[in-house]
């Protein structure tokens, strides 16, 4: 496309090359901008419009310079589903005309042509204006014209004020210039803001013991509990308790090896009950206001129907074997990988379709959240061609990319289509790590299409501080993912703190219950449950804490203690949170806030309520002390208040 | 495009949307990058392959992994004019196989399928690459399967060396992926490397005598002259010396007001000589190793032959008149700017066409450099239709953009073809701007497409420490401007320290050129034309200060002196300046170098040797100790060699 009369460049939000869509949310602030300029000194205008693509409607807002030539606009997006965004651009003809005779006649200068171009500017502008609106630009017209005898303008103030209000916008100059259109997905709120629950049903008594657990979890303020695979498990190459190569006759294995006799992908296991008990707990979380996330996992046991039914769909071997996983010199002979790209396109077809019949599955009985296993580990093009297919049908589907690997597939899979992902938050420890690797995802340009999920624990990973840390650690790991970012997650056994790895080799949890049952006891008086249920009210309560984007970082003169705000779209309500990283000492620092930022700016004093603690403070200027005590609480989440005057 | 089996994303160079051409220069390193990655754990392999628009040959190269999934190849084009860049990457299923077995081999494991599988695939390798070497490849298909028998990998190393040569770089996976192709205009040396030198003619007696000072400014070691506009001058409303508003009767005027009844653009200025006395001024430039440039201003005196024969190409205001160029409440009466957008496109296509016939003109004469007056005035889009189908034919065509104005058109410019830029240098005086401002023009993303020119002194500016300054200014802000970049030029006057400001108003010389003929001696025992030739030898004797990117800051624990290193592509020849940015007082500083920039790692002892000084130290390590006078030397520029051991 040749550059048109006005150049419109790098507009956002966008994925990088701008094919597939950017991210939004409805309700939620979207700032649109982009650099917009033409050659010489003309004033510009600019506005963004967008409309759903389902819509004819198209809505528009000015847009506003902010300097180096780079120009925004905020929209708020209603309506679920995708968009369109153009930026258009113009010469402001009018606001040039007032600006240029403004300054000549202040000059002294002779301005009667320039007060003739004013009439006819606004002649052509009155053709362009609404009717009801003609008539006060034909008396601007006019007034102008009848200056032409004076040196200065003397336009009567009221009709100026008028005349600016009805032109603004118009574009009149004929260099009107369009963006391409981009594309926005807007999601619905839980896409991006929400707090995850992960259980193992097997070790809860099955799917109706599961669903018997499912009040607490809504007491403790999750919005989201995530089974992990809930089928029929291989017996072929099972693996035992603490992941040795040969199963028990009571091993139940490992949920990821899936697929039986009993079915695959859209089965059951019959151990944990029947679909109508599946569907019944779906029924029960609602009601409870959570909703359910599957696993979306696309491996097969050796026992899994499609392997009998579609040995096209695998890797084979020269001795006629199928392949099962490995990553040299490891083996997991429980599964084997499917062949996205077999030799025969017909077989690649029915492959992807019936892997997306499994989603289509569990949408009918009622899921919309998937999270979604190794996608790193199947083709990019399947993903892109899947999600797109599937939201276009379901604009509430909602994935979580479980891509644990390296940061340039992590973000290309939230590119081609995934509504969130997993994170190396769980390896970020210090303030210099936390701080940015948050300022990355949270405000850096891949923040337009990557939405961050922390997690302080997977079933995979126990590591950092938590690792034989004490419960102080699990506060502080918890209060930072809660409160970096709008959506988070824990893994069961949390709230327990259950501490002990498997060894120092590796991440895992000693006897982890992805090769046993556990079981636990919910009502131990140290359960971080109350602290859990705190922490998820106050992240409800601040509007700042549903928003990726409104995130500040402010400073500390301790490298134990980090600082960040997170605020509303209108900087009216801001929550101002100091977390002690050390969870073994106290800690004291004097802080450097970002009184702008805060929506402080020649405040004097000020209320903070700890929202944790209950308590108040009032403090004074930029630069409070604090005093962090691990045995008593991670950190403060202050809710900031303007002292009376 | 959709995303095929292996993504390949943000190849560079490239213009930001890729759809104007990277530039390169013949002979010269060109770093092709990009991030490569698929799913899975397969290892990749990737080349470039480029070639001439015009050629049918595609020439190819190897692409290595740098780190986080980026893969980079370095190509030397050949041949000006355009070029198409491809990045190709393939599953290389043979690595992937001698990685996979290897390790399963050393870990004991039975690996007889995997041996017949290298069999099969070195069958299906043996049928793509070239019939001389398909025994070598069949060779190896017997011998891995001889080792069926084994538990151990011990194909012959011979063999296995000449195997992997032989199929390296085959492409033999199936899931060979194409970047777009990227367009890379490849300019001669001159486009990236040279010394420019601007002069009036009319100050030296016009063509004539400016040819009589050719030798000495080629001996001075520039490679260019650069002429302000040659053209007749208007008398109406011709500006008088000092940019006064009434001209007296011999005041020449500025030679930006082009047009007079004796002719415009294509016309020579009778008091500068004819045409031939053009002709003979390239000529002589020519045989003395110069080139010339001539100014492209497209504006026009109200005496142009334009104005008269096309009122059309020009802004008319109510009453008639032709709107001459203002900056309220500034006025150019002396000047009509050109309507590049008139309301009839037959118009617009006649007055664009003009523009070019001017071009086609000069270049009939010989020239092939313009200097071009203030594009960000004229429209981007008539740039990107003029200079590209300009240089379809004369491929060796060069543009300087004169576009003193904010940062993103003056990079805009350069992406829709401007060869270089006139930059910010100017106005960039402590270590820190000189640092981050060289670092983004020469190592920034703007890099891949605008080359800057830094000019210590204009006509228009004389700014910073040049005011009022004294010689050893003029030596420092020389040194800095001849070995940050490869290409910068002075205006004459400079080696005389011509410094007398015309007012704190502005950056405006006293009795400015511009308005009136000056007369110099040339022959000043104090000019600085010496210390410019030895600059420019220096420049010339080391490859480092012909390419863009190759600079690198080394640290100096004083402000006052700032560090850089030159080098050619492959770091073999290597020049450390160390520069007093203060030209009033010496200064001394203890060094912190980067050995492995300076090619030294693990050197020991090394001798420096100032080009400029003709004296050689013996250095030790990364810390030496400088001291600079400015009354001796702006700095060292120091060639480096190892130390004999």
């Amino acid at each position: 496309m040749p550059i048109g009369r006005i150049v419109i460049d790098d507009v956002r939000p966008r994925t990088p090359a701008g094919q597939h869509p950017a991210k939004a949310c409805v309700g939620q602030a979207v700032r649109v901008s982009a650099d917009i300029f033409k050659d010489g000194h003309d004033i510009l205008a600019a506005r963004v419009r967008w409309r759903p693509e389902a819509g004819k409607e198209w809505s528009e807002a000015p847009m506003a310079p902010t300097g180096n030539d780079r120009w925004e606009a905020v929209i708020v997006p209603t309506v679920v589903g995708m968009h369109r965004v153009v930026v258009e651009a113009w010469t402001d003809r009018f606001a040039t005309w007032r600006h240029d005779i403004g300054v000549k006649a202040g000059a002294g200068q002779d301005v009667s042509v320039e007060l003739e171009e004013g009439g006819l500017l606004l002649d052509a502008l009155a053709a362009k204006v609404p009717r009801a609106r003609r008539e006060v630009v034909r008396e601007a017209a006019a007034a102008v014209r009848r200056e032409q005898c004076t040196l200065e303008v003397r336009l009567n103030a009221a009709l100026d004020d008028a005349l600016a209000a009805v032109v603004a916008g118009v574009p009149v100059s004929g260099d009107l210039t369009r963006s391409r259109p981009l594309p926005l997905w807007v999601d619905r709120e839980r896409a991006v803001f929400g707090a995850w629950y992960e259980l193992f049903p097997r070790s809860e008594g099955g799917l109706v013991g599961a669903t018997k657990r499912l009040p607490d979890i809504a007491a403790m303020g999750f919005d989201i509990v995530y089974l992990p695979p809930i089928h029929p498990i291989g017996r072929t190459f099972r693996k035992g308790r603490d992941n040795t190569l040969e199963a028990g006759p009571d091993d139940p294995g490992s949920p990821w090896a899936i697929g039986a006799e009993e079915g695959g992908h859209t089965a059951v296991h019959p151990d944990l009950g029947t679909i109508e008990d599946f569907d019944r707990f779906v029924e029960e979380a609602r009601s409870h206001g959570l909703e359910v996330a599957l696993d979306y996992a696309l491996q097969c046991s050796p026992d899994h129907p499609w392997v009998r039914e579609h040995p096209e769909w695998f890797h084979h071997r020269p001795d006629g074997t199928i392949k099962y996983a490995e990553n040299p010199p490891k083996k997991y002979q429980d599964i084997y990988p499917l062949n996205f790209w077999p030799d025969d396109d017909a077989d690649r077809e029915a492959l992807w379709q019936a892997c997306r019949q499994i989603l289509e599955h569990w949408i009918d009985h009622g899921v919309r959240i998937f999270r979604v296993d190794n996608p790193h580990t199947k083709p990019l093009a399947f993903w892109e061609w899947l999600i797109p297919s599937l939201r276009a049908e379901h604009p509430d589907l909602i994935f979580l990319s479980e891509a644990f690997t390296r940061p340039k597939m992590m973000s290309k899979l939230a590119e081609v289509g995934f509504t969130q992902s997993y994170t190396y938050f769980t390896w970020r420890n210090t303030k210099q790590e936390l701080t940015d690797y948050t300022v990355e995802v949270c405000l850096g340009p891949k923040a337009d299409y990557m939405r961050p999920n922390f997690w302080p624990n997977t079933p995979d990973i126990l590591s950092g501080p938590l690792r034989n840390g004490p419960p102080a650690a699990f506060r502080m790991r918890l209060l930072l993912a809660a409160t970096l970012v709008p959506s988070y997650g824990i893994y069961s056994g949390y709230e327990l703190c259950e501490n002990e790895p498997a060894s120092d080799a590796n991440e895992e949890y000693l006897h982890s219950e992805k090769y046993e049952v556990k079981e636990r006891d919910w009502d131990r008086p140290d359960s971080l449950a109350p602290f859990i249920t705190r922490l998820n009210e106050v992240r409800r309560a601040h509007p700042g804490f549903a928003r990726l984007g409104n995130i500040w970082f402010h400073g500390a003169d301790k490298d134990e203690i980090i600082v960040y705000s997170r605020h509303d779209d209108a900087l009216d309500d801001v929550v101002l949170c100091v977390v002690n990283l050390d969870p073994h000492h106290w800690q004291e620092a004097t802080l450097s806030l970002d009184l702008g930022r805060l929506g402080l700016d020649g405040a004097g004093s000020y209320e903070v309520h700890d929202e944790l603690s209950g308590q108040t403070f009032v403090w004074d200027g930029a630069h409070p002390y604090v005093r962090l005590d691990p045995a008593e609480a991670p950190g403060h989440v202050l809710h900031l208040r303007r002292a009376p005057r």
